[in-house]
């Protein structure tokens, strides 16, 4: 099916909300050899919701909502769309149990105004809501579908797995797959124009390339009537890629730099502990964001001060005082005192100048060193990045877990 | 203004980017007295690009496009702005010189496909890319406008800011004024049960409520002649809505909750340490991605296995085998240890566990532990969280700084 996703809420037109929605909606549909047209956005007004809804069901098979079905007067999306489809609103007696034994785990009173919450349109199914109070629903009319799920991104997600995915896998004939290259050390054009003879011949598999903050992916794309087929019309081509593209590769597949990497660290049964100065916790956190960290990370300090730097990590003051914070000399004393202190398999320290105040003429806004010791080896690296003070701290995380694969990889 | 955006990109609709781009030129447009009407996201399509530029066109007063304009051939939305407001495609020396001159820079040979970037729709006035190499534009056409940005964020704010917006000032004529109550420790249907009145009876001002992980905001907006005027007329209803919510309101304004909570540490001039665990840095990182850091943020410890908490913060192993890693007990060891090693003004520490693994009957996923030691007083706090991995995190993070602040505030 072609299907559009139409998100309501003046708040994501003002400007205060991203729609994440979109995104995971969108990911979720191709996976399911759906394809997905339009992401329309509009405010809580309920004639641009009427004709905007009108004007995505003449051009898909199916328009999905996400937003406006909460308990304030201003979600209005359920009656926009019973009233759109010719249905009237009823009542839905296993919604209205689900909200009050929701509030009653809570311990909280059901306000009047969540009853609102347990009409649906007529003939149509119920997507109940294990996250929140606001129920969805699936209505078909004229082969044609309508499906309305919450705003907030966690019921959405939810009751997407739970209800809606079952819905779309029983209406898929055709199966789209995806493969990524992931590519590090390489601008999008430049990996463009070593791969221009395949994207200018491409019909089916189709490439396209994408930049992200310090990382570029290219995806190829196949249709064919099922799994197998996909997979097998993909192949050449990614081979293809993969020898053109060979020194930029750090991954093939939806693993990100970061997955691969802890994948690496633990295959190795290896242990981290960093010391971070400008990135303060960032490339810790993103370690500790996915689950198994208590697997390989080890003791680790944020020093962003001159004087943490000394007292835990046992940075000499002269060295500080001569050289500077952000210096080779520093960043390899900052290592070796972790080491000192953790013995980790894996140590780094990172000290740099995120910006936007603290460059001078000699040291920039996004000078950078990172050192490493692996296996009590030491190395270092220096890095001028361009950007804002978040586009550096990103790039430095990237490159310092980027770093540490590169030199497992060879160990 | 009535103004669209419309973004172009394949990777948006498979879901592999999300669209911040709508989020922020929103919030700029709307400072600026003109109105979002609606976020369009289609794929590399030109007759979609095409169709969907004309339809915006014809119920908007001026389109605002993003993405592609680079080198690679799917980058077709200049090209096709051109063929359907019949405009021919000509080569800009000025935008030719100032790719030449970035390339130049980089120390990078400049791909021949890259020149198809200087290309801009004749009668256009240029916008140049000083973070990127492809330029952007706008068109006038019968008293409608088509402005191009590139795709990649850093390069579009950068352009919005240098050019767009001057173009934007210059054809505004009314002011819409919002102002933000941030509240804290309350949900949105309750949120909206308290002010229910003042809802019901909104024209302009308007109110709307809108929640995220853990906070929850009310967005009050004026519309008049001038800003003065638009300001005047926001007051009142501020007033009313700070009367109803006061018990939840963290702050008025822009400003998040990590902000004000920062502005307190600051003006109180005191210092902070952080022992994390389950956040892994997250609250550090936080912290440190504000500038300014430098004036109150000391050393700070990831203290994620129990190994790190006693070798670090000096948890007995007795506390750690008898009440476990999240418990009361290790929660005040960790922050004690904290305060022992960094004599901070502020010391925090938490332990939880985020999950997905890691729960028990007794202790659910979701359980966390903040301790406080502020000025040498202790204190700390228990935490029932629902949500996954992610959500967990994220408010362990906002509750701890939440913590902070109150603290603080009282003292």
């Amino acid at each position: 099916m072609n299907i559009s996703i139409l998100a309501v809420g003046t708040e994501l037109l003002m400007g205060k909300t991203v729609n994440t929605n979109a995104t995971h909606l969108s990911k979720e549909i191709n996976k399911l050899g759906h394809s997905v047209l339009y992401h329309l956005t509009i405010g809580d007004n309920p004639d641009r919701l009427k004709s905007s809804l009108k004007y995505l069901l003449s051009i898909s098979d199916m328009v999905i909502t996400t937003g406006g079905l909460g308990p304030t007067k201003d979600d209005l999306t359920k009656e926009i769309i019973a009233e759109t489809l010719n249905q009237e609103m009823i009542l839905n007696e296993i919604a209205l149990q689900n909200m009050k034994d929701r509030f009653k785990s809570f311990n909280v009173v059901m306000t009047e105004n969540n009853k609102k919450q347990a009409y649906i349109p007529k003939n149509s199914i119920l997507m109940n809501n294990q996250r929140g109070t606001a129920p969805g629903f699936i209505l078909e009319l004229n082969d044609k579908y309508v499906a309305a799920l919450p705003g907030p991104p966690r019921e959405m997600k939810h009751m997407f797995e739970v209800d809606l995915k079952k819905f779309l896998v029983s209406k898929s004939e055709s199966s789209i797959i995806s493969e990524y290259i992931n590519l590090f050390g390489i601008g999008e054009s430049s990996a463009a124009s070593i791969i221009d003879d395949l994207i200018e011949n491409q019909t089916n598999p189709t490439i396209a390339i994408y930049a992200n903050i310090g990382q570029v992916s290219i995806r190829v794309t196949a249709l064919a009537d099922s799994e197998i087929e996909a997979k097998k019309l993909l192949k050449p081509t990614v081979f293809k890629l993969t020898e053109l593209l060979e020194k930029y590769i750090i991954g093939i597949g939806e693993k990100s730099l970061l997955e691969l990497t802890i994948d690496k660290i633990i295959s190795k049964k290896m242990t981290l502990s960093l010391a971070e100065s400008c990135t303060g916790g960032l490339i810790a956190s993103n370690f500790i964001s996915l689950s198994g960290a208590s697997e390989y990370f080890n003791s680790s300090f944020i020093t962003y001060s001159n004087k943490s730097k000394e007292e835990i990590l046992n940075v000499s003051p002269l060295t500080l005082e001569k050289f500077g914070a952000v210096s080779e000399e520093t960043c390899i004393e900052m290592v070796k005192g972790l080491y000192n202190k953790t013995n980790s398999d894996i140590c780094l320290s990172v000290t740099g100048i995120a910006g936007p105040t603290g460059g001078t003429k000699e040291k920039q806004v996004g000078l950078v060193y990172i050192g490493l010791i692996i296996y009590g080896k030491i190395s270092f690296q220096k890095y001028q990045f361009t950007g804002d003070r978040f586009a550096v701290r990103q790039r430095t995380y990237l490159n310092a877990i980027n770093d540490i694969r590169k030199k497992i990889l060879l160990d």
